[in-house]
């Protein structure tokens, strides 16, 4: 039984991108400081941001002055140990777009922060989009990798990520006898004493197996990659069936 | 009855620096770019952070390169609507510290990131310590300040922060009635319908007011500031006793 395909780290930060909506944007200050500061965005789908920000704040004065910027999007929702999680930053430069990019951007924005259509019209806030030049992915302790741009643009979000801390809830609280025939049958633990899952994707899970020797971290992959935001029921089913077989 | 003493600027931001932490660090990359990366800190007491970097991180290359730095800290867990809570961010200057400056930072570091201690024996972890010279609170939309650095290292952080959620869940879950008897006799609304607590602190509690016409808002202040982490309970209750009275 193969331990399966992990997601790339080009798909680790598409799907951060495209999971989450706030972050935290490195801008400059006029007195040259870097300056971290908390922003809602949308993901664009391509590796870019759209920002909406208004010209009165700190990093809304920043960017007019100097369009250099970046942005940091972390895991949600946080966890004990936040070092632990992912998280990438793209840096690039915004750029305060017009025309039918505006609009696009615009409606994002709008789509993804419904608290903004409260406060667009007034008219301090403006549209930017952070096109990414360089990216950087760090998954947790000992895992990160420079995402090459193209990558980061043509990579596929993970469409599991949002249903996956249920899943892994609903596996560990329901399912346990599942996850130790999966560790026993399919993982080489016969005498596993106990499974949990720590982690799931589109490629399979991680387990955290219990033997009398002590824990053991595995993985368990997927007959297929899971294609659709519903598809891990039917991928667990499977690998439980095949675990038992 | 006075609606109270609401938390000043600087209270508000040392109460976020003394109950997280995790914060978005804005550095600047060797390009000039500003470069925001996700840390661990620990919080000194006196507005200053300490932070246990990897040389080998962009981050830790950048300070060894120019110290200038700042770090944005924001209320946890998120919520929905980020923008409407809690930030603060501290700019200024990232020193390597030594000897006892040293030593007092790896302390309070190592006691506030458990798990630090097991990485922090390998060699490439270097101590700063990030001494603010600009901070800046923001409290949600249209609620924001400038702190000064001395109000800052001067202000208590509220005791009571890190009890408030569940204060708060348990109000409005179990004492309806006394939210009720609050927005009637306290804050005149003798015709309110129902009244749900939406943040409570050492000053008093916020209420959101139903009423025949309309939702609103109002804040209730404590007879004396709650000095102690358990202290809500008291505070609240007598609250109660004196709608009721």
């Amino acid at each position: 039984m193969r331990s399966g395909r992990r997601r790339s780290a080009a798909e680790e930060a598409r799907t951060l991108l495209a999971n989450t909506n706030d972050g935290a944007l490195g801008t400059l200050s006029d007195d040259g400081t870097p300056w971290a500061s908390m922003v809602a965005f949308a993901d664009l789908g391509d590796g870019a941001a759209a920002l909406m920000v208004s010209t009165l704040a700190e990093h809304g004065r920043n960017l007019e002055r100097d369009p250099r910027a970046s942005l940091m999007v972390a895991h949600e929702p946080r966890e004990l140990d936040q070092l632990a999680h992912g998280r990438v930053t793209i840096a690039g430069r915004a750029e305060a777009v017009t025309g039918d990019e505006r609009a696009r951007a615009r409606d994002a924005y709008l789509a993804a922060i419904p608290a903004a259509n409260a406060y667009e019209r007034f008219g301090d806030f403006r549209i930017w989009v952070l096109r990414p030049e360089r990216v950087r992915w760090v998954g947790g302790y000992g895992r990160m990798d420079d995402v090459e741009v193209a990558d980061l643009a043509a990579a596929d979000p993970d469409p599991t990520a949002a249903a996956a801390a249920r899943a892994i809830d609903h596996l560990n609280a329901d399912h346990a006898a599942a996850l130790l025939a999966m560790a026993r049958a399919l993982r080489g633990y016969p005498d596993a004493l106990a499974a949990r899952c720590s982690a799931i994707d589109r490629y399979g899970l991680n387990l955290s197996i219990e033997t009398p020797r002590g824990h053991a971290p595995s993985r368990v992959g997927f007959a297929e990659p899971v294609a659709a935001a519903d598809g891990l029921r039917a991928a667990t089913v499977e690998l439980t069936r095949l675990a038992r077989s």
